[in-house]
């Protein structure tokens, strides 16, 4: 593990980090903000929209000051594999690098690099354990769009592993939209039913569950009707044990001036729960 | 006035307008955030540092949530003109576009162009009033580094203009340092006693006054010694009207992770004088 960078903030320190990563085949980085006391300090993860790699939610989230008051560690993983040897489609910003859609690629060549969701889910949480004194027993995830999609398969797959989650604006049903059918097909092959473990909706429907979701919606999200959709998950919760709290926004949009407006209401409900 | 673009954040709205500059002669681009009621709001400044424009603080400067709290009105000014016909040297990022040491040129070409102070100070505020309703009465003004240099200067020339005063790591004596001299040569003349007036070491040794002055530096700041060297005004403000509180910060460097960290400080303190 290398470290990029490091700067003092809120009375912690936000720093960037590269690292040598088994699954995707490439080197990875992300970014990663330890409050004043680390020791024994819990675990939040998030997880970043298309396009965007770990440094957009570190310079625009918001995050730090309420984080460090809280004693949270907040982990910022990028969104793909990258590099030369990376299979992608430099021209396609739904597809390759900046949308891995935290899944594991099963179709050849995106199997060898797109495994995103065995990175997340194990890979680096064992490189932070084996690297930081935090307490692992304690983590929870959250995350906008693509993001917070991936936030939700991974808690409702997971549900002992995270203590928490919540998402800004998530895409809750991939399996449909637009603008990720394409990008399964390529990951996963043309089998629509191999497709249902990296979907929310789907994954509910099949009984997965998880105590509480958090969701933070802007009613001015150009994305919303077409690629969001989170009353699809709404309904998909209705009679399961699942308590979801949907908040739709009025004049908020997609943006990371959305994100940051509820970033504090997000880490606090975390700390109530983690 | 063109609004390039628009943003619900924190319950108020951050904004970016374009329009043509008499004083600068090319147009301008500026950041505004307005808090949920605008009517009668006061106005805070934001001067931005050396390489920046309008977005860096707009992105990284974390002041949303606590303007949205105190209605505050927060508008972030780029740093120079821009454009094919302004005078510049790409290269030199301690002069030319990113670099306007908020100053009136008085050497040809630059004075064509370089016009901050009068931009600043006279412009911008009546564009602001003949198209918004705030309360112009009440209007503070702050800064990173150059644009610390910025505010502390305009404050001091115009103590019935501006509330309130305070800087993030500014250059305090930039007649002096190395890497404002250069600068003030080519905008003013080889003539150093006509640069005293863009100097606030020399203003406060000239007997000019403002009644409070807030000033945070981290101590782990690169270029706290060669090019920031606050003590100077301290020890300037000694024997005066002046009432100068400098904190040193352990750890922090120049960078918006130390901006932020100390953002709803200075808010704060701004809300309770202007």
């Amino acid at each position: 593990m290398e470290k990029l960078s490091e700067a003092f903030s809120h009375g912690g320190t936000q720093a960037v980090y590269t690292h040598k990563s088994i699954v995707n085949n490439c080197d990875m980085t992300f970014a990663i903000f330890t409050p004043p006391i680390i020791k024994n300090a819990p675990v939040l993860w998030y997880l970043s929209g298309l396009t965007c790699n770990h440094l957009n939610v570190m310079e625009k989230g918001e995050y730090r000051k309420k984080a460090a008051e809280l004693g949270m560690v907040i982990i910022c993983p990028d969104t793909s594999p990258r590099g030369v040897e990376v299979a992608d489609e430099k021209e396609n910003w739904q597809f390759g690098s900046g949308a891995g859609f935290y899944l594991d690629a099963t179709n050849n060549p995106y199997n060898k690099n797109y495994n995103m969701y065995s990175y997340i889910t194990i890979e680096l949480p064992k490189i932070i354990e084996d690297n930081f004194d935090f307490n692992m027993s304690r983590q929870s995830i959250f995350g906008h769009s693509m993001g917070g999609h991936g936030a939700l398969i991974m808690a409702l797959r997971n549900p002992t592993k995270y203590k928490s989650c919540s998402a800004f604006a998530p895409i809750v049903e991939p399996t449909t939209a637009s603008w990720s059918r394409e990008a399964f097909k390529k990951y996963l092959g043309p089998n629509e039913n191999e497709w249902s473990m990296y979907d929310s909706v789907s994954l509910v429907k099949k009984g997965y569950t998880f105590p509480e979701i958090l969701i933070d919606q802007g009613q001015a999200d150009s994305f919303l009707d077409e690629g969001l959709r989170p009353w699809l998950l709404e309904e998909a919760c209705k009679d399961t044990p699942i308590k979801l709290e949907l908040r739709m926004h009025p004049s908020y949009d997609h943006s990371y001036f959305f994100i940051s407006s509820f970033m504090s209401d997000h880490l606090n409900w975390h700390k109530d729960r983690i």
